[in-house]
């Protein structure tokens, strides 16, 4: 059987016009095309795990590497090896941390079982040049019970549902239950962050998960009505979709864990932990 | 008597050519007189607590406003409207986050105490994009032991002593004398942070002891020589000037803690709690 290479990336999401390849300016599967084609000395197909949005961060990302129309790679550069090749070939925005064999069978967006994002709000009443860019400024001040009605409202997003309440206008996928298995907002100083694993994701959810949650955090909503916001089903019930450059994806799984795909215990970076 | 505003500030050094104002592109100060200026609506005369190099970041970083060749300042604005005022007024690189009002005789880099400072270092097989210009890729692996020689290390640099080993070559301060409080490294995951505050410091100081600290980190350095190394007064015997973007000004203390401008309990971001 042949064999694809694996690879374990981290980006930056202002550094690309999201992940699949734009015409209006240089996404991570162009990148990672051209670094792959000059290091293998071939054109290569990267296929991700994901198709984040122009903006969106992510700290684990998986994508497999074959030649291109061959579906399986061949090259005689030691595996541990490829990590350093490509980030010496690759802009400071996006980094190659790991790189391993998996069979041809693999596939990185099918066979994953669940994925983890978080989203990350800065509360201050400035705003913090460290975070620019990072995560969303909150444009509410901080109250006691912010905390506790945004864990309310994340709490109730937990469940096997229809979300449809949290899918972007316009999107035409027909099956919208999805499985969220953990919903969370944690405190660390002036940073919320918002932490959602799902066995999938519709178009835009995190993103106006978030956008609900800052209206929780505003004390516009009431967090014990979100069941009956989710359980109507309409868009117009939840908050504004909030912006990109919060947004992380944080891990992906996959389901075998005897599987040369599965990195279930990866860390790279603190917010993966 | 009159008064001066006092602002505290953060910036990111990747955003300006130094603190200080320079022909070869935007200083902090040139930034902060023309958002001044605009405010309130006269040339003002910015004063700093340090003079950041280039690449450098600050935390927390004092400075005064006056009115130009007048020593003091007179507005209507209040004076808790001034941070906000001035933020939409500045690049998302610099922010300030507290105004208060302090006596015409304070002084902001002359009334200093002490300063603390950081120096972030990124200890890992590839380097993380959101890192990028925020720490130093120390460019040694992980090994057992290499924390607590960079702990024994900058345990050494504590006292009151003659720091000429520590200072740029050509640098023409006569009295080089400074008592480090404390200097000490911790790690986060990744991250390894040397901390270090002094009532002054010479020039490239921090940045000598952090690029010795990273001789150490590879082994090329005993920890145990250092106090050797440091009563020579031989620059030579030192390690490398580390990078500025690993530097941040984290902490600035006054005197008087009944003085206006003390502020050794302000907090704003994680660093410096």
């Amino acid at each position: 059987m042949g064999r694809k290479l694996l690879l374990y990336i981290s980006y930056r999401g202002d550094g690309f016009c999201g992940y699949q390849a734009q015409k209006n300016g240089p996404s991570v599967q162009t990148t990672l095309n051209r670094a792959t084609e000059e290091l293998f000395g071939h054109p290569c197909d990267i296929t991700g795990c994901s198709r984040t949005d122009s903006g969106v961060h992510a700290r684990m990302f998986c994508a497999t590497v074959t030649r291109q129309g061959c579906g399986t790679l061949d090259t005689d550069i030691p595996v541990e090896k490829v990590p350093r090749a490509l980030c010496v070939r690759l802009p400071d925005s996006l980094s190659v941390w790991e790189a391993l064999w998996v069979p041809d069978n693999f596939h990185p967006r099918y066979d994953v079982s669940s994925k983890e994002y978080i989203y990350r709000f800065l509360l201050s009443p400035q705003r913090d040049p460290f975070e620019a860019g990072r995560s969303w400024h909150l444009p509410c001040p901080d109250r006691p019970g912010l905390l506790s009605d945004m864990q309310k409202a994340a709490g109730a997003m937990v469940g096997r549902r229809d979300f449809s309440a949290c899918m972007a206008a316009g999107s035409e996928v027909i099956d919208r239950v999805r499985h969220v298995t953990e919903a969370q907002v944690t405190r660390d100083g002036d940073i919320l962050t918002f932490r959602v694993r799902a066995d999938g994701f519709l178009y835009n959810m995190v993103r106006i998960m978030a956008g609900t949650l800052c209206d929780v955090a505003a004390g516009r909503m009431d967090p014990s009505s979100l069941p009956a916001r989710l359980d109507s089903l309409d868009r117009r019930q939840m908050g504004q979709t909030a912006p990109p450059h919060g947004l992380y994806l944080n891990r992906v799984f996959y389901d075998d864990p005897a599987r040369p795909g599965y990195h279930g215990g990866a860390t790279h970076g603190k917010e993966q932990a």
